[in-house]
């Protein structure tokens, strides 16, 4: 199969590295020569251009560029695309790119691997990036089902687990597992922050350990990441802090009452829980 | 030295592993015969009784019970110390215990170990636990010298990284970074429970991952661990919340008008942050 890849990133290397060595072409688009020179070389990609004519041979385009980047970039491509082409994204949001792309291109497939690191860049693409993680395409009422089954077929091929769902559905639960903990996460950095006595910030960085580096490190990651999923999750995001400021005020007035045997039970209610989300996974 | 420990769990346990490796005669008192018996057999002690008589020759005496339990067990221990013994604690709030004890008796010294692990009682006592972690001494106005030299020697024997603050200081600074990270990752798991699309917790549930799984870590801890450090570290865990909440707000109103460039601004300052916190320590 001739594949596209539009982007070559963490994501889209990744992709290039998996998918060439299953024996398809793969053509690479970049914005820069530097990055297209480097696809080549590090056997990541077939061919590569920095000129989206590149593609006109494509059997199935994935949009690996920043999500703002998305809806523009194949409203550039569709003049170069076959008739029968493919085209998927990876973007961490679905609604609106889904709604922006469907009505657009009518083989356009919504998806989403959750196989990040914490590094980016055509540097850090690997192979097998996406075996055992979740990968979720999100179809709508007027997706083709065959331009879904191909997605799905490389996706599998991947050894990624699929899941299906409305695009509204994958928004709000990224909202739950991943945007939220984002905010949650970097209000306690800066609430440390604002602890004015000196000697005690002192002695908190020298006390911090493990419970302190867990629950902070997606609130001290990359800040144009964190921007992205608010600007374009941000009605899922709200709704999502609402909740957890209600939760969290729950806490406090039992704190504050003393309500040691209702602090308890909601402590017995988290520890119950947390393994339904985190279990079967790496530890 | 004789050296006595009441109370043998994970922490105490530990202790005669290591205070016993070194020459000392370890004396140990629990409350449960099966736990003397145990805490001989495995060699954390060289002696156990359910009577505190048993400590009448201890140089140095570690209280190791649960926090709500320090200071009824001095009281019961000082009719059978010898009048030179020292006493230390190692319960994890620090400005209730020692106002209680410092008066009670004039060599008692403060201390906390920041070793726990996820695992408790004798059967999780393990040799070199505290080594390279942090232990803080708290002594007040009060306390001899000589005790808080004494019993730092022990401590630094035990290879961990001594720490001096005041008690108040103490339970502000595992406030900021001990304390509140529970309450704000226990908010989080609340939160994800009040989603009521049952389709979206089960997908949330699938794509949890690793930002998930650490952000949630703490708040799916013991509970009782939770209600004794917000029921004594009360007034220091609240006004921490107070500021976190005014944090979360801040985020929530700049998602809500939408201001990117402030909340960048804010994420970027929380990614520059983080590591005064986090770093030199294992990743």
């Amino acid at each position: 199969m001739n594949i596209g890849i539009v982007g070559l990133g963490l994501i889209g290397g990744s992709l290039g590295l998996d998918l060439r060595a299953q024996g398809h072409q793969v053509f690479g688009v970049s914005r820069r020569e530097q990055t297209c020179k480097a696809a080549i070389k590090t056997g990541v990609v077939d061919h590569a251009s920095v000129n989206l004519t590149l593609l006109a041979a494509a059997d199935v385009v994935f949009i690996c560029t920043p999500i703002a980047a998305i809806t523009s970039t194949v409203n550039l491509l569709i003049p170069h695309l076959s008739t029968t082409a493919i085209v998927t994204d990876v973007g961490s949001v679905k609604a609106p790119v889904v709604e922006a792309l469907a009505h657009l291109w009518p083989n356009f497939v919504g998806g989403h691997p959750m196989a990040g690191t914490a590094d980016s860049g055509l540097e850090a693409a690997q192979p097998h990036l996406f075996a055992g993680k979740p990968y979720v395409l999100t179809p709508n009422e007027t997706t083709s089902p065959d331009a879904v089954k191909t997605v799905e077929e490389i996706v599998r091929s991947l050894h990624a687990q699929v899941y299906h769902c409305r695009p509204e559905e994958h928004d709000r639960a990224v909202g739950w597992i991943s945007h939220l903990p984002v905010i949650v996460s970097a209000s306690l950095i800066a609430a440390c922050l604002s602890e004015n006595d000196y000697a005690v910030v002192d002695l908190a960085r020298q006390l911090a350990s493990s419970g302190f580096r867990d629950t902070s490190r997606v609130g001290g990651g990359n800040p144009e990441l964190g921007v992205m999923m608010a600007r374009y999750n941000r009605s899922e995001l709200l709704r999502s802090l609402y909740q957890y400021r209600q939760n969290l005020d729950r806490f406090i007035g039992q704190i504050e009452q003393g309500d040691w045997e209702a602090l308890e039970q909601q402590l017995q209610r988290t520890q119950h829980a947390r393994p339904q989300f985190v279990s079967n996974k790496d530890a």
